[in-house]
């Protein structure tokens, strides 16, 4: 039996005149003649020359766009520009036709709006099989990296019997009868009789259990789905989404932040190692998607000169009261351009302000540490002034936030008087209390959103379209 | 400022007379004299050796099991048994202490179920570390081989409109109000008013999505979180757990057998090379475990050897016809020592059947393949013989049923006519017959639940104790 090689194999391990089996899908066929046929595992396509004098005008006519076929024949010099070798072919065999009268992915500009209706399909264009495999690329580069700087990875729960995490609004989960569900003598809906035994809900971080895992193998990190029952329809938000959320024990808010920026430049270079072709296409088809815009809206780098200079310079940290002091001073607050205007110090950042500095200002990735307490969740480190917490955010050119970090507060004292001070029953954090009674220590994390960072190194420009089945509001399909 | 070190640097990489630091949790001290300190690097403890007299006696009592401390001393080679190496504590900083009247986590014999209750602290016990460092490797193993044999990493969604996958009883997610939800005007639930503007449910497999990217990408792969709302109170099941789903096209059943005994090989093969310490740990354990056991009911082989028996033996393919053969045939039927008799061919295999199968008949994982069409699901590929299907299942010894798979149904009218058989609404699956429609060819794939896979690496005879948070009717406690 002949061999059946990937087609990113035989294009670049080139084993000329042997007689190869490829599988795989038609992307063009020209001139009852060459077939561009491709398999998903790289964005070329292998040139198959048919001598269509030699094959059944009836078979030609199944080989349209789309159609699955087997291929036999042998692995030859090109003879054409643009690629080393071709097949040429022997044998045909068709897996499946694909109808062009009804198959909607034809060889031509598709909207990737048009495309996000064909989420099942999309994946079969040259720019949603980059953009995948990109995705894939880096999620394993996130692997690699911390199995080799002696992380653990933890699966923390999906399913959440605490409501105390404050990240945002949350999923109820439940098998009670949706029309009739049991009340209790009060008249609520008597979630002991639910399957967990209580009211559960999808979670929106892992942090608070990771921290858990941190505290006994030291070095841990999370990256699975989160949640948010937000009701934004931005090109940045995701109901469900992909979080990676290390957690260090003994790590204080400056070994975060080293911690942080030295993942994301080893996991860009891994792309930029492993993913060449796909990037280089995918730069120039953001190349061509801007040129219809205004000068001005254009990206400053192109998609490989971003992400080298990410990998290459090191990110500007910036308190959150220098930055404020930049952005009370800046052209735009001061000529009334910003939504909100910033008059004082312990105004939240909104994304304009963040643009602002990273865009504008400073030019490259920015952290900013030290934020207001009043402005960040309950299990920060307070600083010694009091005010501050040992929070940080990471800033990241047309993305806005990437990562959001802090030192977690370790003192019992102040930790229960701030949950106190919040309102949230102790009882809810009982075990997250615990981490404090019992050995506990400097530690920090932060969480990454997965989308944003291949949103980032893919150059797309909506959320949507670097996950394969979005979910936003109004949209579960598939 | 000295480097601080892992624990597991300083154990196996000696830089002898050193100034070190060293960050960790006490495991136990004992005369006043020895530390024996962990870190959660390795199962192995650092010695720390101090001499009392140095120190005040105050700083010393707070040296409890669990305490969380910093210390810094030179490192030597050591005077005692069991260890290369030591520390001559020089300085101590307690981060945070334990009183041993109320941490839980004492140096003595806990029973697994205690444990249980304690999830947020048992990784701090050396038999719940080991376990998490192995089942982190495994993890790593899997995205590593998937990674090394041209797969991609697929995503597939947790919140799924789809209710045709049928694997299993589903839990709803759902934002609307749980006591007076919207109703339509037939009175029933207006999902129109929720949060996606349809019914959703938490996903019970990623297969047929992952589907859909094998028929762009060729060969893709999911790992991620499954439900699963049966209440099933057993040593093997979860409500919530982690499967791994590869998919590849122009794959038949046999080369997805090939595919799933190379890639279970392969994973066990990686933490027999780099978790040896754990695994002998874990190893030991389960000796000990056993000894109270009648000598019947313990394991034949131990850890490590079952393990790389594992490895180094080929599986054992049995159709289902040959299995009921057996099964009809064997002594435990004839003397009515099933619960569940086999009579004749058709009849669904019982975990009874399964582990005599497995652990008495052949004495090795055997995977079955071609079982009946009627007890298998809907998309898998019909056989020429009209009965039976293109399905397969691996058996492992103790864990009864680790991976179920199949060839997939590629023909379009073979699988309308199953769907509409079943009574499913065609109008659900339209993406999933537009594979069939365009570009359809042969295709496979397999699960794996990666809790069971843990499960058989470890030696741990609950799937409770093999995920840091395990969730089961009437729990999702954290």
């Amino acid at each position: 039996m002949i061999k059946s090689y990937p087609i990113k194999e035989l294009l670049s391990n080139v084993p000329i005149l042997h007689e190869v089996v490829v599988n795989g899908w038609v992307k063009t066929f020209r001139s009852n003649r060459f077939i561009a046929l491709n398999d998903g595992s790289t964005i070329n396509n292998i040139q198959c020359v048919v001598d269509f004098e030699q094959f059944d005008e009836e078979l030609l006519k199944q080989i349209a766009t789309g159609a699955a076929l087997k291929i036999s024949g042998t692995l030859v010099e090109s003879q054409g520009k643009g690629q080393n070798v071709e097949i040429q072919v022997k044998d045909i065999f068709v897996h499946g036709s694909a109808d062009p009268e009804t198959y909607p992915i034809q060889p031509k500009k598709h909207s990737l709006e048009f495309l996000r209706e064909k989420a099942h399909l999309r994946v079969r264009t040259n720019t949603f099989a980059a953009v995948m495999r990109v995705r894939s690329a880096l999620s394993f580069a996130v692997h690699q990296y911390f199995r080799d700087n002696g992380f653990y990875y933890v699966h923390t729960p999906i399913i959440t019997g605490s409501d105390a995490e404050g990240a945002g609004e949350m999923f109820r989960v439940s098998t009670l009868d949706p029309k009739n569900p049991p009340v209790t003598e009060e008249g609520n809906v008597d979630y002991k009789e639910d399957f967990f035994g209580k009211e559960t809900n999808l979670t929106v971080s892992g942090q608070l259990e990771a921290e858990t895992y941190a505290m006994g193998l030291g070095k841990v990190y999370t990256f699975g789905p989160t949640f948010r029952a937000e009701n934004s329809n931005t090109s940045r938000h995701l109901a469900e989404f992909w979080m990676i959320e290390p957690e260090v024990a003994f790590n204080d808010l400056d070994a975060n932040m080293d911690l942080a920026e030295d993942f994301i430049k080893n996991v860009i270079n891994y792309i930029l190692d492993n993913c060449k072709e796909d990037l280089e296409f995918l730069e120039k088809r953001l190349l061509d998607e801007e040129k219809s815009k205004p000068q001005i809206e254009r990206s400053e780098m192109a998609l490989l000169e971003k992400l080298r200079f990410v990998s290459e310079n090191n990110f500007k940290r910036v308190s959150y009261t220098e930055a404020i002091d930049i952005l009370r001073n800046c052209k735009p607050n001061k000529k009334k351009k910003f939504k909100y205007s910033i008059d004082e110090w312990g105004a939240d950042l909104q994304s304009e302000h963040e643009r602002f500095l990273v865009e504008k200002h400073f030019k490259c990735p920015v952290i900013l540490f030290d934020y207001p307490a009043k402005i960040k969740a309950f299990y920060m480190r307070l600083n010694e002034d009091g005010n501050t917490v040992r929070a940080m955010d990471i800033l990241f050119p047309g993305i806005g936030e990437i990562v959001g970090g802090s030192q977690r507060e370790e003192r019992l004292d102040v930790l229960k008087e701030k949950i106190e001070t919040l309102g949230i029953d102790e009882k809810e954090l009982w075990w997250y209390l615990d981490l404090r009674k019992f050995g506990t220590a400097v530690h920090s994390g932060f969480g990454l959103g997965f989308e944003r960072l291949v949103l980032f190194a893919t150059g797309m420009g909506n959320i949507r379209d670097v996950i394969p089945f979005p979910r936003t509001p109004q949209n579960a399909e598939f």
